[in-house]
């Protein structure tokens, strides 16, 4: 069976041994009180509602999946009881904003709430996970009335939201959408058109949902330039009914405990959020937290992939290992854990998912900084670098979590590809965050196209001289700074070459990302290994194993991306229909 | 939807432009009759009832199911009929001995169809696949009595069979099973034991069921000498049951409309099949045609992950390409299959696949002269090369076929995740592909530490040099010779290392495989190129362009395989239980 155990010592480990995130707090005004303690007690319940409340119910919520019928959505047994625990404990106001009801704690520690929700329950997290979205939309650009009416029951969780965006014809390019709001003389909107895939779109598990929609108003322009945001809820403030509903739900791969939507809009109420064709843009500022977010189920998922398969591992014997303690040369078999396969399997999980951890808390801390921190040049500066970052941490997390679920099912063998010990569920659940939140292929256009080249890689430089600045002595930091500055290298040529073939970053974007994912954890390995190095436990012992691990057997895959960089700079040829 | 059309042009290109099977047929006495429009046709018939009768089955059968009630089973929908045309049509009968009733077909033949049914429908598949290794084992090792009983109807397809090989604490170690066989008055065994993950198991798609069993013989010696072969009919010779039977189905991850099943022996009558406790051997004996035919399913889900991935990148229209014909300039988007992250998803996906079928159907004809050549010597040359390549065709056929169905998911977006569309069950089918019939890492070590070490690498040079000594003229060729040459080099450093290092080979195994198979395909697509630099069609030119993809970014990995190999130099670390 499928566990969740909270790696809380690993997780102390990048907060406080490498992070040092209680002394940073200090120098942000809104977190100064925040002590290592608090956290500490903070996440160590966030662990016990994961595993306790949530992991026991991630089986069944995916045997069971969710109904529909008359237009209502029934969840899996347990749902609705776990979502009130959960609101019951503040947890949807984690990092909210004091003056709106929240608790005002930072995005770092958010973020290790978001893995561990995730490693036990990805499909039930799928309802508050789109909560703070809604809060963000609507604290930035929602007119006090708005704010007045919806803010608190989001922030307290008694009232979840959807983000309303894909139509059939309209998914990675939101350009193309049809969805129409007519202006009323009261200043609202009426609202038409269908959208699909719409996370949460319709359940039990509270009394209204707030829809967040993205349509046309009526003589719009037509493109990204036309499109703006409604808040428009399943209740009205008098208490009734909006017209609009679920016409169907998704039969889908995994996540099958969350209800993804075909929502009808059929002239339903809603209110302008934001300006008028500014929708995309007011949508697209929470991108980044919500993008860090799906790193962060990468993380979880990466996690869980990971102890589940160790845990098979150390327990089930077949066949003698070449290499075995003298103790156990009277046995019949070994642990596979002991087979070098499966010590390389657990290995690249461990190196991926550890220094994916390191990543994404560090980069939820930038985004406190970028947010809180009083200097606004430090502001700008952090802001910058986490949306450099925002993009690898979305594609490369959730491609590592995904080799590392299929790692665990291949570690369980047979039993794997069986619904009854989890590690299908795992690969299942875990696929579609490559997908969602702008596809992996659309993150490396982001970070190349978008991010780094407009300004010729400035900003990506002064990155890598950060990251550079950061390194401790050490062997492994020779080799981190070897590979930042053949990122830096490769940047350069690309900045050079895109010049005259504007075609030439697409075609690199994919193995760019892949380069930058590879580079940045190298970093963060070197780093983590001068601070094991400090102590002498098995505990830190095994993470300088690991991190010689990754530069040893993982970060030679930056050699790669580096010879499809090169070969990339050649034309690439076009598809067409087979030949009969 | 997920469709199925038959790739005949791209199959004639391998069985007639590439490899020109019908010229080869003429030195081998039991197909020299076969002609190439005979081969043709067959091909051809084999495609229709793979589209026309399977495909149409693949979705259904997979949200269906099967059901056990009362220890019988009962497939989806229209198996059964699907099934009575199989055999009406001879199909199973297809590469069986005249003799006993088959039509003596080649097996690259039987390979094509292997391909086909599996594109198709792998779940319906399951069934009839495991007849053929029934056939072999009984020719091979069965009593003229046993033979009289079961052969005929087992290659009508009358009858179908099982291989019962694992049980719950012997997956991959076979030589940790438990079931028992005692010896009967009459020359039978009474069979005891319970074995789990049976295909086929139980079903209802023939009246009989004859189940291939391997137990221990009472007093038999511990481990794998210990263990023999039974034939276990459902029905014995008099029409009453046997006493075995089907204790409950798996739910898993895909292939759900075959029924893997936990099977209960309880005294059942049984017939021992060749020597006692050799029955590793005996099953071992057609393992080169079983694993075979599973890189071949590799082959058919690549096929059909490619081939819809394709019709949807080129109908989906998303964003505006960076590059586009002239014509589209007025259009909002362009088709996907114009943006580069889908071209190299689907020209990665096509150059692994058309060289992965090149290699499978090469070795099938291999395995062809193994068995039929007139003279011995080059019977055993090919027994010695179709024995290297076999673990290389089952992982690295298999692997590269799940990256393919993933990658067409990807390119599906978030209709990739849905059931509707089909990506989302090719993914969960192919899964099972890396696990069953060996794991890929047991194929690793069979070709490295069981098959290349054993003789200091002699076999394999040879092969090595057989492939050098077939490249054409051509540049691709100088690069797929510096390939081998650095295969060979690679080997021999493992050879010297091992030596001194005995866990080395196990160390480096996977990187090994993987290696062999990149190189394999550089070879043949060298080869593929310089058939296709013969014609001038479109079609020929799209092969040149495949091959220069493989050689500019598929066949790069070799060098990652080499620096994770020369990695591997060093001992790997352990790994314990996480600390709290």
């Amino acid at each position: 069976m499928w566990h969740y155990q909270p790696p809380l010592r690993d997780i102390r480990f990048v907060t406080e041994e490498l992070l040092d995130l209680p002394a940073r707090w200090a120098a942000l005004p809104a977190y100064a009180e925040l002590d290592a303690n608090t956290a500490r007690q903070v996440i160590e319940e966030a662990g016990k509602f994961a595993s306790e409340m949530l992991a026991p119910l991630n089986a069944s919520g995916d045997l069971e999946g969710c109904t529909l019928r008359d237009g209502e959505v029934t969840t899996p047994r347990g749902y609705r009881e776990a979502y009130r625990a959960y609101v019951a404990a503040g947890w949807p106001a984690l990092a909210c904003d004091p003056a709106v009801g929240g608790q005002g704690l930072p995005h770092a520690i958010n973020g290790v709430l978001s893995e561990m929700l995730n490693s036990a329950n990805h499909g039930w997290n799928m309802y508050p996970a789109l909560l703070h979205g809604a809060y963000e939309c609507l604290m930035a650009h929602a007119t006090p009335q708005l704010k007045e009416g919806y803010l608190a029951k989001i922030v307290s969780g008694e009232w979840l939201s959807t983000m309303c965006l894909t139509e059939a014809h309209a998914g990675s390019d939101l350009g193309l959408l049809k969805t129409r709001a007519d202006p009323q003389a009261d200043g609202s909107y009426r609202i038409r058109g269908t959208k699909i895939f719409i996370s949460g779109g319709e359940h039990d598990l509270t009394d209204n949902i707030v829809h967040m929609v993205l349509a046309r108003i009526t003589d719009a322009p037509s493109g990204t330039k036309g499109i703006s945001l409604f808040l428009v809820p399943k209740f009205l403030a008098g208490g009734e009914r909006n017209t609009l509903r679920c016409d169907g739900i998704e039969k889908k791969m995994g996540i099958k405990g969350s209800a993804t939507c075909v929502m009808s809009f059929e002239g339903a109420t809603g209110w302008l959020v934001g300006e008028p064709h500014r929708g995309l843009a007011a949508m697209f500022a929470m991108m980044n937290a919500a993008r860090l977010h799906v790193g962060l189920q990468g993380v979880g998922h990466s996690e869980s992939a990971h102890q589940n398969s160790l845990r098979y591992a150390l327990e089930r014997t077949q066949m003698r290992a070449p290499q075995r303690p003298a103790e156990r040369n009277a046995e019949v078999a070994d642990p596979i854990a002991l087979h070098p396969a499966v010590r390389h399997k657990l290995l690249r999980q461990r190196a991926l998912l550890e220094g994916g951890r390191l990543l994404a808390y560090e980069s939820a801390h930038l985004l406190d900084v970028a947010e809180q921190h009083p200097d606004v040049g430090t502001r700008h500066t952090a802001h910058d670098q986490v949306s450099l970052l925002t993009p690898v941490l979305k594609a490369f997390l959730t491609d590592n979590a995904l080799a590392g679920a299929l790692a665990a099912q291949q570690v369980f063998g047979g039993h794997g590809y069986m619904h009854d010990f989890g590690a299908e569920q795992c690969v299942r659940d875990c696929r579609i965050s490559l997908i969602y939140e702008g596809t992996n292929e659309i993150q490396a256009i982001d970070l190349l196209v978008r991010k780094v080249l407009p300004d010729g890689a400035a900003k990506l430089r002064a990155l890598i001289v950060r990251l550079d600045a950061e390194l401790p002595e050490g062997a492994l930091s020779a080799r981190a700074r070897q590979a930042l500055s053949q990122w830096r290298e490769a940047t350069q040529q690309i900045v050079q070459q895109a010049a005259a073939d504007g075609e030439l970053p697409y075609r690199v974007a994919d193995d760019y990302l892949r380069l930058a994912g590879l580079t940045l954890l190298a970093q963060g390995w070197a780093r983590a290994d001068a601070v094991a190095a400090r102590g002498d436990s098995a505990f830190h012992m095994a993470k300088r194993e690991t991190a010689r691990y990754y530069f040893d057997f993982v970060l030679p895959e930056a050699g790669l991306c580096l010879a499809h960089i090169g070969a990339g700079q050649n034309p690439l040829p076009h598809l067409h229909a087979p030949s009969a």
